[in-house]
């Protein structure tokens, strides 16, 4: 049986799937929109039971998975989803031991998954040129307990990157292009190189430059999750749904000389 | 720069997308549909570079990447897609030191991405009742590389499952609702179980047992993904898509007594 | 040049593409949240031009589309979409001098684009046992000048249908399988019946019954609309969208001796 | 009782959707891959009965709706589909009295349904600078019954349009921003231009003009249709689909002067 501890991250879950993730310390009390409850209770019982609040509501009490950390990501911008994250993962190689370079950090969705997946013996390089951003993105990496697999560097990479010969580089900026010939210089030779882009003049622009550059194999892709009402007599598609975060643009590094 | 090393997996890859994966082994030749490659050419040759056939025919000679041998995996059955893949390992929270269990095996797709996550100190259970099956899936971990982070039972898990307390568990077999009373046996309280559908009626038929199994949350997905033409000045999607290959559901095994 | 006249239905329309429609009258006076605009100053004048509230907001002055009526329809209950509605015109053979029978009435929007499309020399029979729901939709025929081409009965098509050798049916009910050997009375011999269900049980209850009630060549079908942000350099979709209306499905009203 | 009779539209279709439209005829003979039926057998006979070949196939005879119409146009280029052309019919308000517009007159799929809805009393003016074209669609229109609503000129708008004044405007060409001010000539003010557009660059060129061409109100919008296998018990989507087919985009004609 496994018991919550104290430092543990803790969620807590309402059957309308809101959520809300918080670390289990002594003698706190958690807030909730309907009532309060006592660290002291959860901390030393089971994962997986229903806790009331002092107002008697019910929550479930569940250990955050990946999804649920990436989701409840605290943010001031715009995050990759779950549902971007987990075919970039895929698309670039990521896994334990992999380095990663990504740009910018934004709030950190992306950077907590790429830590989660390199493990200790990987390393993601989180490069943002906005002080606010990275100074949340390290809050949010702290937190869930990532942050010595990430080396943030407070930086425009049009300024200069540092590391040499990296697995794999994710940008999300406005116009990646404007990097290619940085990205081929940092990645190593048939490395994968992937970004995500709002719009499609964007996905054109980028397309453009990539071949000249020397990256190939250019793949486009555009991700739709639909989510259902999990009821076993009336299952339907949730009424509303995400149409559209970005497009996911891949490349291939190419070997020059 | 990388250099391709004898034993190494080697992708060739056309412009039109279509991929072919082998091992590199000296004095050996590769027979493609235009014209054949020598491997003593690539071997010791950087990764990233264009390489001809005897005919004339051009690839690019890359690394596969986890989804290139994800999508390529060798198959008598249809194998679960890199867009459901990656949403799967942040739902199950899949990362290194993971023990997850799956059934059926299947052809080793699903199998491949958790030994790629897990990694050396995570494990992989993998049950099937056909020989056949987890044979080939074998083959497929081997080749990959992988076969170490695996742990096959030849075993329908209607007559046992010998591990215990595992992270996570995966189901991809027709009938999921009849395992719930040993899977939650197995799986960690608080953990998540997943499952991959093709129908509706499936879907109902899970959903109808999960509470009285003591799960809860349960969550219903569908992934759509689209590929456009990489063409900067004509970009569109392609003319025909993969309209559905299963409903995602996802439920927390609840802590009970 | 076409100009607005007093009785006509008027369109004022803002960037953000919100919409308000009315009846031209003199000496009335329209209340928009920006201000107002003096039913004078619109008739007799020109459509396809901007005019502006006392307050200096600019809207466009159209005359609205069939789609706009439709989508403006007042309701008290869920509409029929025009992206179904469309499909539904094809898939049903609407046309000049078609008559087509209808349960439940609603709110009336699939009512509108029938009694739009059947002409004069058509026929719309549509049937609702909420007195409410067909006032209301009474309400909406008079308003858009299309009331002589439907003949509204308040009364449960299980209680009886009076018309015979309709080319068409379409039923917006929640078990429209109970009503098939009614249909088949009513419906010409080879002719369409049409549903929309939002859940995917009705879908599987009235597939169910269609071959033994002699029906015949049944289709489901499930349409997505997205829209895009208009903007030339910007082009992307809308952020969010509709996910789901319902299922439609159709079949073939087989001959019986 | 409906029957059918000599000079009628009939359809023959296979359980998996296969249909085949031809003209009752006396005394002929209709060739399927499945063995042939005597066009005799059929005439007199009710709709909506099965009808065996000599070789005992069974097919469902049905008189052709409007969307098997469209579905089965003989082409020599891509058509617009149902999916389609149901949409635009509400966009662009065609019904009983409609006069529409169209260039390129393609196939004639969208010619026969325009024609089919604007009924005696409305009309299409179709042109098409390629001859090749236009006969195709002229013999589609005669089949269907329909040409006497449809005026078709073959020439290249760019050389002029000879209607004034007309309710709607559908352009299916591949630069709809060349011919924006010849259409503002042709379109009442206040009317609805819409087109079919396959990549975004084209959507962003049109969009780049219509303001400037006092076009206002631009929407783009796309469509999906998927299908599901209409069995009641094994209910899900078909394994593929139609990813696009275009973007549809519409826009208001503004009053100038």
């Amino acid at each position: 049986m496994r018991i919550a501890e104290v430092g543990d991250l803790a969620m807590l879950q309402l059957p309308n799937n809101k959520q809300t993730i918080f670390k289990l310390e002594a003698d706190r009390e958690y807030q909730t929109h309907k009532g309060s409850i006592f660290h002291n209770d959860l901390i030393g019982s089971p994962w997986g039971r229903d806790v009331e609040t002092h107002l008697g509501t019910s929550y479930v009490f569940l250990p955050p998975t990946l999804h649920d950390l990436v989701r409840n990501t605290r943010r001031i911008s715009q995050i990759i989803f779950p549902k971007d994250i987990g075919y970039i993962l895929l698309r670039l190689s990521i896994g334990p031991g992999t380095r990663v370079l990504e740009a910018g950090t934004g709030s950190g969705a992306l950077t907590t998954a790429f830590a989660w997946m390199v493990g200790e013996h990987g390393k993601v390089y989180s490069y943002d040129r906005r002080e606010d951003m990275q100074d949340l993105s390290k809050q949010n990496l702290e937190r869930v307990g990532l942050m010595d697999r990430v080396e943030f560097t407070l930086q425009d990479i049009a300024d200069g990157i540092a590391e040499k010969d990296v697995d794999a580089v994710f940008l999300d900026l406005p116009r990646p292009e404007l990097y290619l010939s940085q990205i081929h210089e940092v990645l190593a030779n048939g490395g994968v190189l992937g970004t995500i882009l709002p719009t499609t003049n964007q996905v054109s622009a980028f397309l453009r430059k990539i071949e000249e550059e020397h990256f190939d194999s250019a793949d486009v892709a555009e991700i739709l999750l639909r989510f259902y009402k999990p009821v076993a007599e009336r299952l339907r598609p949730t009424d509303r749904m995400i149409a559209h975060t970005g497009y996911l643009v891949f490349a291939r590094r190419m070997h020059t000389k």
